[in-house]
């Protein structure tokens, strides 16, 4: 029965992320904590010692994930909640800060009610999340799942031009300590990131999986010219074929239908003058689907889309693959306990994909997975006015907690 | 007899070009001297020296351009002789500097020919032509005229957020003397920059006047939001809207056929980030046209394509003029001078219209002015692979020469 009456301290969770929000705050709200500058680091040093003081043992792995670890009675495989603290350059408090910081606020829960644990139970935060300054994004659950290997990691570019390993190491968290060996089951707890939630006045989101993310560079050379006297015909403008390109992305993602979105976020010309031809184009295309075979559909028509223009504008187009992630379908039993639990607490909840990627989908290739949503005002995020009610971040921590205790202490955890 | 003898060093015309083309040197050929930059004053400080050792009294306005008077008979109106040295962040060695460097090896070889004109011959380097760090272009000729206050030029700022008045002075040519009171007639020799005198084979260009040029630089704003999340049909996307203006701009201007240039060469994309959807988009568009009335509808294409796409993308648009000039039609009796010059030099030469907007066309606002083109290899400038053979920059230097003759010493001139 204690379980079932077990509640976080939503005042105190508000405060959490209060508090981290402060680190690396911008002018008129939001956040920038881009992955291994000054301002992460602090936010880093902040997580650290917040989960030294709720008595955890704090890991850091060589490609700088942190690991906070609450001891279980038993050695056995580790319960793990988490999420990340970096963030995009005008993020919000609460995308991937929720996760991590509620992970807290469940050990301080556990801490308050003397609750010990069958399984060691972990909070952990992964280096690079967002990919917004090293590609591909998720990078640190990536590496701890065994999807990249460590050196390749730490080769990796920013686009400042900073070497990804020189960075861990000038902030001091290239670390040499090793994650949990096992992972029991791993929750993340996330804002939707999304309308459909507040759209439909629904409390907690289960998780269903991820959609698909297929990231692709392109670097299109043509020739720089004079922009007057150059007749049309003559010309091989990059800057054109860079143009055609991302309106075409746009107009074949609308066709697509709903479940298909595309974003052409960044352009980048050289000399990026009035009055010359652009001679060099630098362009990024971000295509997500949850149906796999959809988001090849897409990747073929953007195939083709690069075809046609580089040849009526007579440009070569460099292709590189950023990233590309296939959908991810998360744990059947995971899904029912997340949504199981969610009605225990009489909160409204629906099914639903993930739009975003996740380190939920990193961790899924090594253990039992699942994610839990709560709303996300205006569906906005990756903005500075990214907002959730503290009623909202309180019930989603509460079928957090509870889920933990069901894998943690499943025999009390069966009545809870 | 003698002055149609009279001809300029051909070797000593190269050598010019190429001291000059020293300064501000980029590796892998070309030059960038962007104007009132560091670079751009070695430039200054060169020419101002080589006028020095000709005899030249050299004059610096309160804009900045350079002035190298030599003295005539009479103290009448002055012939001018001039165009710019400031290049594009990645220019050649002619745009510009061919018309200052020739202006020189006239002054040089009447010097040699002791020969002293009725009227002045004046050798003039105006500020800012190219506008790529300040529009608009052509700056400091349009403020010698009269066309721009001085005020309001100098608090114009620089593309790297520089106050144009400040850069003056930080360079030291903020200068406090006035250009000739007045002109009696102003030349131009300036590489072609176009493909039509080497198709054609043709040696020396007449050129008729300027093609209209508008110059737009548009500020579109919408919603930064998650790439991933975000439903099409919410989004708000500044980066597709530019995108889709760039792309129409390139589909109507080929259908206007070919007098119609148009080129989007800047696009600024803010965050610039792969996953997420861009809240601020900046560009430019430059049309140019030799027909008032075409320029004038292709404007109106542009304004209408403005107006449909800020509707479908639900973004805002802020339009600002950057730039605006009509055609220009060059002096019919300095035309036939040119003409008839070239013609009795044994050179082919065939009228044509200038693609690029040059100083020449704000001093026709206050003399009769005219311009000489040689050939351009490839019609490439603005580039760093633009090139003149020394056989034509020879030629065009020539045709200044007897025309600069006939209108300062008009006695001999006509023999000449």
């Amino acid at each position: 029965m204690i379980l079932r009456d077990l509640r976080i301290d939503p005042a105190r969770l508000t405060s959490r992320v209060e508090r981290l929000g402060k680190i690396g705050a911008l002018e008129g709200g939001g956040v920038c904590r881009l992955a291994l500058t000054p301002s992460e680091k602090l936010g880093r040093a902040h997580l650290v010692a917040e989960m030294t003081a709720l008595g955890l043992d704090v890991a850091i792995d060589p490609i700088g994930n942190i690991f906070g670890t609450r001891k279980g009675r038993s050695e056995g495989p580790a319960v793990m909640l988490g999420s990340h603290i970096d963030t995009v350059a005008t993020g919000g408090l609460y995308d991937g800060a929720l996760g991590v910081l509620a992970g807290l606020e469940v050990i301080a829960t556990l801490n308050d009610g003397n609750i010990e644990t069958d399984l060691p139970v972990v909070v952990a935060a992964f280096t690079n999340e967002e990919g917004a300054r090293f590609a591909p994004d998720m990078l640190g659950s990536l590496v701890f799942v065994g999807g990249l290997p460590l050196a390749e990691a730490l080769d990796i570019i920013s686009i400042d031009g900073k070497r990804l390993g020189d960075e861990l190491q000038a902030i001091g968290y290239a670390g040499t300590d090793q994650g949990p060996e096992e992972v029991a089951a791993y929750f993340e707890l996330h804002i939707e990131q999304g309308p459909v939630l507040e759209d439909e006045a629904i409390a907690v989101g289960t998780v269903l999986g991820v959609q698909g993310i297929s990231w692709t560079e392109l670097t299109i050379r043509g020739r720089s010219a004079h922009a007057g006297t150059t007749p049309i015909r003559l010309r091989r403008d990059a800057g054109l074929a860079a143009a055609r390109i991302a309106a075409g992305v746009g107009a074949f993602v609308r066709a697509m239908g709903e479940d298909q979105v595309g974003t052409v976020g960044a352009i980048t010309l050289t000399p990026n003058l009035v009055n010359v031809v652009a001679e060099k184009a630098v362009m990024t295309i971000d295509l997500r689907n949850p149906d796999e075979s959809l988001l090849q559909a897409a990747e073929a028509k953007l195939a083709a889309l690069i075809e046609q223009v580089a040849g009526e504008e007579t440009v070569t187009i460099e292709r590189r693959t950023l990233a590309r992630f296939q959908p991810v379908d998360f744990a059947p039993t995971l899904i029912e306990q997340v949504d199981g639990t969610a009605k225990a607490l009489c909160l409204s909840t629906r099914r639903l994909f993930s739009g975003a990627g996740h380190d939920a989908q990193m961790l899924a290739r090594i253990a039992p997975a699942a994610m839990i949503f709560v709303p996300s005002v205006n569906g906005i995020s990756h903005n500075i006015t990214e907002y959730t009610a503290p009623a909202d971040l309180a019930n989603g921590a509460n079928v957090l907690l509870q889920v933990t205790l069901k894998q943690a202490l499943p025999t009390n955890g069966e009545d809870a």
